[in-house]
C-alpha cells in the first residue's frame, strides 16, 4: 500500500505531466509506471529524478544493459522488493538472457557472502590495493 | 585491525597451503591478499570460499569484467570498505577505465536514491513487471 | 505473516496488560498497534521498549514532529515496510504536510545517493569535519 | 585512501572548475571538502549532484537544519562515516545544539532496534495505517 | 512474486534432481522449499549453495541450533522476509522454545540500538579490543 | 575520530557517574570503553542503553555466550567496526574458542550470501513457514 496517491493521468500537474510526456517518448511506451505515479506528488522532484536516471543510464563508456544490471545488483543489496522486480524487467528488455541473470544473481550472493566474512574478520585494506586510479 | 591473525606463509596448515598454491598459480603471482590470510585460519571455510569464487567469477554468460564491476556495486551498496578498495582494484586490472569506473559509481548511487524512494513510498509491484523470466 | 502470534487484549498477562494501558492512556485511543501485540509474547520486553519509547520520542530539544520525521528516514534507510508505514502515518497525525513528507523523502534518497557515492569513492573525512561537538 | 585521485583547482575541467565556483559563492567559503575533489574526476556528475542536493537542501517545507539531521540520521543508517562526520558539521554549522544531537542520536538508535524487531516478528501492517495521504 | 520461476520436480534437469535427492535424503522429508526451485534454473548454483549450507550448518563446534539462531539474526538484519520466515521455523525445528526465540529477537533489537549510536557518535576502537584472537 | 567527546571520569555529571559505578561492579573492572564516554553526553540515553543491555544480556533461555554471539552476528551485517570489534573481545572473554569464531562468521557469511539469493529471485514465503510459533 503505497504512503502516497497513486496519480493518475488526469490528476498530474502540468509540470508532472510534461515530465510523463518526455518519460513516454523515451521509452516509446504508452505505459508510465507506478513508481512515477508516485514521484508525481512531488513534480520538482519527479522531474529531477528522472532527468538524473536518463543521463546516468545513457549509453556510454559501460552499455545500457551492463548498467541495467549493476542497478538490479545494488537493489538486491539494499532489499528493495520493487526495484529488483522492475530492473530485472528492464535488463530482460534489454537483452539479458535466463543465464545472464542467474550469473549476476550468484555474483550478488557471492560478493554478500565475502564482504560479510571481511567485516567479520576486519581485515585492513592491502597496501597494494591503496593507488588511486 | 584483523580479529584474527593473518597467517604468514609459514604458518600455514597443509589444507591452506594448497589453497594459496591454487590462487597463487590461478591468479599468475605469488602476491596472496589478507583476505585469504584471516580466512586461512579455518581451512575449510577458505577452501569452500576460494573455490566458490573461482566458480562464480569464471567466464560465463557474462564477461569477468562485468562480474567484477558487479561485486564492485554489491561492495559499495554493503559498505565494505575493504572490498571496495580490492575489487576496484581487480576491475582495473581486468580492463576497468577511469570513465567506466565513475559511470559504474553514478549507476550505484543512482539506484541507491530510487531505492530509498521507493520504498518511502511504498510503491507496489506493477502487475507488468510480474513476470517470472 | 508473524512469526509469534499477535496476542488480543484477553491473552495479556498481566504485565503485558499495564503496558497497554499506559500505552492507550498516553496516546488517547483505544487502539493498540499490532507491533505491540506481537512484543506482548515477552511482556519485559514489551515493557522497556515501550518506556524506552515513550522517553525517546518526548518533546525534549526537538520537537516531536522533528522526531518523528527522523524516525521514518531510518526507517526507510533499513528497509522496514511497516515501520514506515505506521511512522509515516504517526508523523502525519503530528502534524507532518504533504509537502513536509516529500521533502523529507527527497532528503532520504539524495542522503542514499551521496552515502553511496563517498562509499565508492573512499574519500577520507576532511580534516576540517573532524572536531567533536 | 580514495578509490580516485582527489583533484586540486588546478587538475579540473573546466565543467568542474564551474561547479567549484557555484559551491564557493553558495556555502560563502573557499573550502571546497574533498567530496567534492573526489567527484571532480566526472563532472557531469559533478555538476549533477551538486545542483540536486543544493535544491533537495534548500529552504522549503522543512528548515534546513531538519534537512541536516534527516542527513545525518540517513548517514548513519547507511554506515557511511565521511557522511556523519560531515553532516554533522553541516548541522552544526546551521545550528544544531549539543542536546539536539544527542536527541537525534537516539531517535536513530531506537528506531533502528524497533525496526529490527518488526522484521524479526514479522508484523504485518494494520490496516489502520494504509492510508496514503 | 518470484523473477523466475519455481520448478517442479518434473522440470528438473538431471544435475537439479540429483540436489533434490541430496536434499531430500538430509532433510528426511519429501518437501523441498521455494528456495531451492527457484535456484534450480542454474543447478551450478544450486548445487554449490547446497553443499555449501550443508557444510556450514553441520554440528561443529557450535551446535545446530545456535547457529540456526545466528542465521535467523542476520537474516532479520538484512531485512530478508523469506529468510526470517523459513530460519526462524527450522529453528523451532531444531528445539528452540518461544521464550529462546524471544530472546534472541530482543538481542538483534539492542545490537541493532547500539550500532548505530557507535557509528552516530564515531567511537574509536579501543586499544584493548585491538587485539587478533 | 568521534562526533562528539570521550569524557574522561573527572567530566562525568552525578547521572553519568552512578552508571559508570554500576558498569564497574557489573563487569568487575575499573576499565570503561569508549562507547560509554560517548554516551555520557547524554546521561538519560546513558542510564537508558547500560539498562537495556544488562537486561537484554543477562542470562535466561539463552546462555550469555550464544547471546554475545549473536551481536557479533549482527554488528557484522551491520558494517559496524567498533561493535564488532569490542563484541568479539567480550565473546572471546565469555569462552568462545577460536574454532567457534570462525564457525560463527561462516554462518554469518552463508546466510549473507543467501538472504541476497532469495531477494534477488524475489522468491514468496512457503505455506509450510507460515505459521506463527
Amino acid at each position: 500500500m503505497p504512503t502516497v496517491r497513486l496519480l493518475t493521468d488526469d490528476e498530474l500537474s502540468t509540470e508532472a505531466r510534461a515530465v510523463f510526456d518526455d518519460i513516454r517518448a523515451t521509452r516509446r511506451t504508452d505505459y508510465v509506471n507506478d513508481f512515477w505515479r508516485a514521484l508525481a506528488n512531488d513534480p520538482v522532484t519527479l522531474k529531477r529524478t528522472w532527468e538524473s536516471i536518463r543521463q546516468v543510464m545513457a549509453p556510454g563508456a559501460l552499455d545500457p544493459l551492463v548498467k541495467e544490471m549493476l542497478y538490479v545488483a545494488v537493489s538486491i543489496a539494499h532489499g528493495c522488493e520493487y526495484c529488483v522486480a522492475s530492473h530485472t524487467a528492464s535488463a530482460r528488455a534489454k537483452g539479458m538472457t535466463a543465464e545472464q541473470h542467474m550469473e549476476l544473481v550468484a555474483v550478488v550472493g557471492m560478493a554478500a557472502e565475502t564482504n560479510r566474512l571481511v567485516t567479520a574478520l576486519q581485515v585492513p585494506v592491502d597496501e597494494v590495493f591503496r593507488k588511486p586510479g
